[in-house]
């Protein structure tokens, strides 16, 4: 375990105390199969349970009995056969006293704590993502899966996602470990990036170095020329000189903590001046950000203040003409700026999205704006607290078929220049990301500073591992 | 596609054909998710998915219709919304096409090939492994899973594996596509072995390997200097010298080929006596299987050919004594040779496992013995043909809790010699894997030869990358 003992006991004893009544049950995670129930991917613990443990072991389960202060470690011990297979591993039993849970079982107990608790709402469960808990949910319950979904408990989620949210010093240092890996994947890959080179064999390289130096990557890694696309995955194509190479990778410890970072690096070694201009725009607003986040600022703001200083920009090159103010507040600088401009980060890299996006980045205060395309995808939009981690990643992206459908409808046609947006559609995209820890003074970005000026990158580029 | 559009409309017919009647619904693979719904593991598509239709795409189903002679590929198209974060993909009708399928339709269209020709037997379905499609069909059918499972059509079964077992030319090319990058990964592991490099750290490099030059890893690999343990994962832990590390890992292609070796090598660089005693038996066994592994040989008794070569040699160092035969015949060599010699390899890395392996491994003639410890892990036991590919694996593992229990129970303790196994508790354990493709003439070994020899491993070993 990564923490002290008391750490999880008092972690447990607080959300307890926040809940107040019922039975609490977080699943643990089993392994996934890949191709046959035997062939598993890399086993991934889910990240409450393993926040509120310790315990980087499948098939487990904790209950936390608040009306009657007791809690439980539920799981299956192995026998001899399992032994020879898997070698040796520490009871049920020794697994809950390491972490401070008095009392365990075998995992046919979990029967009594959910039925019928979740019939008469007693049970707080949070909402299940890996079929095979969700399956044993609809037959142990007769509740459907979209019944299921319903019964997740908005107390527990609340309580978490406060607890969770807030990192504690101890927290960032194993996030900063994730961060020197994911240093370590940026500069080989951009010291991989030249022509010849495929996606695939820098993915691959990066991935290797995830695994190597830590508990592999916090997503898969994007490696792709086509960084207009979000969520790009490496080809097996080679890499064509004038492109540019995105990467979107990050880390994650052993412990579960992850890093998030994007690069963007010439294949040619040098930008050309069209690359320079969209590279430096993207800088400008990627560093404005570092610059506001502090606590109290929304993070909405945040979002709103990145668009401005790309607007500015789009303008400044022909792209975008009118007043700054109304392309914001109709949308149409989303054309290029596609999405939010990033989410919390933690133990999940996208941290606790399972919980429901509209808990973990938004309240009463600020709402989801679901309406505005582009900002439909902001993650996040919470007054920020000193303890929280941000991605600060503004982009701007050249889509093709989105250029294409928006000239067609006439959309915001009398701030959009769709003659010079022709010119860039084969630019591909660009994105420029760091994970900013929020401080009482402002923030301060984690990790080890990764190249990412046009003469930092330039330096880096090509020159080989 | 790796094939032609042809092969896969002639494996459908001849699929159709054996089957007969009804409709087989095949289950193509979705994305499987790690940590929260949105982040997932490498795409894997479902093998017999992949031999039937060479469409690597999450979220398709095919659908038979044997009374028909339809066929139809089931599966949803992506919107604007889509394409904005995944790039464009051909439209469901396009893959359809493309492989030779002449209906396609949404997914919903999946229930009226289910329900209720589920019920009534009509309908063909393999056993699923991944739960979220056993959740569909759950949800779908009403039925239970428990009931599910004993769903699956044994004349579809059986039909598949007749087809899959039997390994073309064209399927060995990429067989050993895999086999290439696989002895990149293991020569890369050999000299990557020395004091003070950890187990993780040289897994880490060979899953890159794997990625970078192919479709990732066939399984998880196993990178232990505790080799007793089948299973062993990788450990964030140093290599000690003086203890062997065992590698056992394959690669996939992108076309959904597998390899799987498995070397031992010394941490020192050098094998010390014992060391050379127990690998020169285990390199005796295997070898042995390799020279008359053949068409017409039950592989139970090439299980039972390398288990009499190895119980020769462990008589000779004092291990076990007594007669050959009787210790093969009670079992007592298993207290070493834990498991069964190998597999069937192929699309899945333990071929079509999933299916059953009391079906893929056995036949009317050479049933499963599941009454004899070690004997009860053998795969397969059938007669070869030509054009399996069969896993060529021998071991001798020293697992102190095995040897206790049994030394307690006395078991067969007129073969072993339980004082001399004592000296062995700290030993670790060696297993040796080829693959091997059954030719008409005997077999060979698929792919670059991998330094096996005692020298030739002495001559790689810790060389360094």
């Amino acid at each position: 375990m990564v923490f002290s003992r008391e750490t999880y006991v008092s972690r447990r004893r607080h959300l307890r105390e926040t809940v107040g009544e019922g039975v609490i049950v977080l699943f643990g995670n089993a392994d996934s199969p890949i191709n046959y129930p035997a062939n598993a991917y890399h086993f991934r613990q889910d990240s409450t349970f393993m926040y509120y443990t310790g315990l980087n072991r499948e098939g487990l389960a904790l209950v936390i009995d608040c009306d009657n202060e007791k809690e439980y470690l539920l799981g299956n011990d192995i026998d001899l056969d399992d032994i020879v297979w898997m070698g040796f591993t520490p009871s049920v039993h020794d697994l809950a006293e390491s972490c401070g849970i008095s009392n365990s079982g075998p995992m046919c107990q979990l029967n009594k704590f959910i039925v019928p608790g979740l019939a008469n709402g007693s049970t707080h469960i949070l909402p299940p993502y890996r079929y095979d808990n969700l399956l044993m949910l609809v037959e142990t319950t007769g509740l459907s899966s979209a019944e299921l979904r319903c019964k997740s408990s908005l107390k527990l989620i609340k309580a978490v996602i406060d607890q969770r949210a807030v990192k504690t010093d101890a927290e960032i240092v194993e996030i900063e470990k994730a961060c020197v890996v994911g240093y370590e994947m940026h500069v080989a890959a951009m010291r991989m990036c030249c022509a010849g080179v495929t996606e695939r064999e820098i993915a691959g390289a990066i991935e290797g170095i995830s695994l190597s130096q830590g508990g592999g990557f916090s997503f898969l890694p994007i490696v792709s020329t086509h960084g207009e696309i979000a969520h790009g995955f490496p080809r097996p194509e080679r890499l064509e000189p004038g492109r540019l190479l995105l990467v979107d990778a990050g880390a994650e410890t052993l412990s579960c903590y992850c890093s998030d970072n994007t690069r963007v690096t010439p294949v040619n070694g040098r930008f050309d001046s069209r690359q320079r201009d969209i590279y430096s725009i993207v800088l400008s607003a990627h560093d404005r950000v570092a610059e506001i986040a502090r606590p109290g600022l929304k993070w909405r703001d945040a979002h709103f203040e990145a668009a401005r200083v790309m607007t500015e920009g789009m303008k400044q090159i022909g792209l975008l003409h009118g007043d700054t103010e109304e392309i914001l507040a109709a949308g149409a600088h989303a054309i290029a700026f596609t999405h939010g401009l990033g989410h919390m980060m933690g133990m999940d890299v996208h941290d606790m999205e399972g919980l429901g996006q509209v808990y973990v980045g938004f309240d009463e205060e600020v709402q989801p704006q679901l309406d505005q395309f582009g900002t439909n995808f902001l993650r996040c939009g919470r007054r920020l607290q000193p303890g929280f981690v941000m991605t600060d990643e503004p982009g701007l992206y050249f889509i093709p078929q989105l250029i294409d459908a928006w000239r067609a409808e006439g959309k915001f046609k009398q701030f959009i220049n769709y003659d010079k947006f022709e010119d860039f559609k084969d630019f591909g995209g660009i994105r420029l990301e760091d994970d900013l820890l929020i401080t009482e003074a402002g923030n301060r970005i984690l990790g080890p500073h990764i190249p990412i000026t046009i003469e930092e990158v330039e330096e880096v580029a090509g020159t080989g591992l």
